[in-house]
């Protein structure tokens, strides 16, 4: 019986009742005889709350306050846990993110992870005590207060797993697991039992809210394995482990989509060297962020480019081209709105060519027409009209063959 | 023009537009030329809120896990005044207990303050700074997160006015100043515009709630300059130093009362070595607060025993005794409820023979039955029943000359 890490987001202590539901939870698995390192996200909206607070004193708060307001949140949740497992004649000892040895970047609202310096931890965990730690922060070098911005409870229970060589890692959230497809626009979406990191990377970024990234590319990296799985049933959750495709035959594991999609294409700039660099350098500089990127030749001198963007960035990337037109140096600029990207994603692909043209044949054959392309070794994503999101959705995950729920693998609590 | 700490309490930071008010204050002091260093205290009621959620869920949270979630009260009010500072285009920080260096005792919710380490406080004033305290809270050697109990924020200020050597220490709160006597109960009293440390701390032990007695006990010992004041009006508080009372010829300076006291007698307790002792070492095991204690003989044999606690002791004071009546051996015990303890302070009376017996006297007139009586070098104190509290309150403001307001020193902002 090794060491488990588990993380519980803000809805699952959204709630005194749900706090002890956790500390139940817990419980269990201490009384089977593990050591458990315990992360949690601050109580369901109290951040929401403290940044309304701080909204109606300065539209735009210093990050290094935001962060020694926020922080408070988390602080609350491992503090009430703690409180709660000890009532239940527990020992259990709750750790604020600097108290747990979570050494950031100097950089506040999105600071990354360097080090985790975990005696305190293990000198804890030696005293048989359950250790209850505040996700989502951490501290730098300096002294200062830092957090680890969206997803940033996951990443801390990620780090904790690798740095204490956890057995596991169990994110416990609002959804049963990862799913081939979201369920609101698939009926038939199966949970998988298992997926590889690269897999469920392509997924978080493809859209499929359940991980950060982050958090994923950590675990990947230190071969954390993470489980996915609902803090309110029993029910096994989705394995994130390196070897999940190697005992599967399956070569797409999952649909993915993103809506809210809008595509620019900028017309006839100069095809010197640095224009593009020029372009994305310059839109990177104004945060917005660019997915998809195609450049097509135009004539001997010129090219055209076209990218996608998140809908919500349109206005502010349309006035940024405009402001640059002298540096750009583009004839002009064309968009288009209401569209999705619609993806497949699956580590089998790798050694199955065709998968592409079989995703190119399916969408055809619902009429469904394709703004643009982009691949890796594991993903197909297609730009479409959003107006055809769930006919698209549905039909690649019938032509897949994820409508049929795979056999879970060898694990399981 | 040199360094002023200020502290705020709960109510003076309850809401957001009162934390502006205080922001706009603290900036008027900054633009006079000072350099500032700002304790505040949690939110209103937010200290509140919090126990609640810990009630919930433990009947008893352990203290440790009690000081985790409470501290972040001032977390967020310190957070909150910082935005507030900076919207308006000053340069400010915030800083925990812990990032202030304030080392306190390994003890939970009523910690000592034994060390400041005050070097992040001076950098962050050479960079001209203003710099926003967590009241109440400290950290211990080992890293813990402590709180300073009743009156912690008071202490945290006059804490940093000593190591930091300021002009003085501000105490914002919701009187004006420190009064003759309660202005409810006696309409006459006045505002004194000073008053010695020794006469202020008789006052503050004696149930004038404006400064907890520790604060004032650590100003006397550092000899810190502190000024009890309004955070809702600009009007001058009230200067405690150590040569108040030197300027002025008043013999009394403020009547105060404390409501709510009862009066036990242990009745033929045996005269032996250490029956004193047994009696209030055991009271004090079960946390029972003694004020007065009053010994008069019975027999040779034996011995009665007359003490005052708070009346809200009275249940657990009577148990405590029958649990332990093997081990007293008392004869039996008898209690008196609805009284009252009324005092009269005066560093003046010292060098004043016959004041206590002026106040016997006109308590006499009054027909005021006096119960127990207690003395010090610069008070004496009468326990009477609470309902001639407010006569005798008001005979004793007349008599001793207090009814006048007495002639502002030099000192003022």
């Amino acid at each position: 019986m090794g060491l488990i890490v588990q993380k519980f987001g803000g809805t699952s202590v959204g709630t005194i009742e749900r706090i002890l539901r956790v500390a139940d939870r817990v419980i269990s698995y201490k009384e089977a005889g593990h050591q458990m390192v315990v992360v949690v996200s601050a109580m369901g909206k109290s951040t929401d709350v403290l940044v309304d607070m701080a909204k109606q004193i300065a539209p735009h708060p210093s990050e290094r306050e935001m962060d020694m307001l926020l922080s408070t949140g988390e602080q609350v949740s491992i503090a009430l846990l703690t409180m709660a497992l000890q009532q239940r004649g527990y020992a259990a000892v709750s750790l604020t993110g600097w108290q747990a040895g979570m050494i950031t970047e100097s950089v506040h609202g999105k600071a990354r992870i360097k080090d985790i310096d975990n005696q305190r931890i293990l000198r804890e965990l030696q005293q048989n005590k359950i250790v209850i730690v505040a996700g989502f922060q951490g501290i730098t070098e300096e002294g200062e207060i830092t957090t680890l911005g969206r997803g940033g409870s996951d990443t801390t229970a990620v780090a904790l797993a690798a740095s204490l060589n956890a057995e596991k890692c169990e994110i416990f959230t609002d959804v049963a697991g990862v799913y081939t497809a979201d369920p609101r626009v698939v009926p038939t979406a199966q949970k998988l039992p298992s997926i590889s990191y690269d897999e469920m990377l392509e997924l978080a970024n493809l859209g499929a809210g359940v991980l950060h990234p982050r958090s994923v590319e950590l675990a990947k990296k230190h071969q954390v394995k993470l489980v996915v799985r609902s803090s309110f049933t029993q029910e096994d959750g989705t394995y994130v482990e390196e070897v999940a495709t190697m005992e599967t035959g399956r070569v797409v594991s999952g649909v993915a989509h993103d809506e809210d999609i809008a595509k620019i294409t900028v017309v006839g700039m100069p095809d010197r060297n640095g224009a593009l660099s020029r372009l994305f350098n310059t839109l990177a500089e104004h945060q917005v962020n660019v997915d998809i990127i195609i450049q097509s030749s135009y004539d001997a001198s010129a090219t055209n480019i076209s990218f996608t963007i998140s809908a919500d960035d349109l206005p502010k990337t349309l006035s940024t081209l405009e402001a640059n037109r002298a540096k750009l140096q583009f004839e002009k600029v064309e968009h288009e709105e209401g569209l999705t990207k619609v993806s497949i994603v699956g580590a089998g692909m790798v050694n199955n060519p065709g998968v592409a043209a079989e995703m190119f044949k399916q969408l055809a054959e619902q009429e469904i027409s394709i703004k643009m392309v982009s691949t890796s070794d594991i993903k197909v994503s297609c730009v479409i009209p959003a107006s055809q999101t769930g006919l698209a959705v549905r039909t690649l995950h019938t032509a897949f063959g994820l409508d049929v729920a795979e056999e879970a693998t060898v694990y399981g609590v």
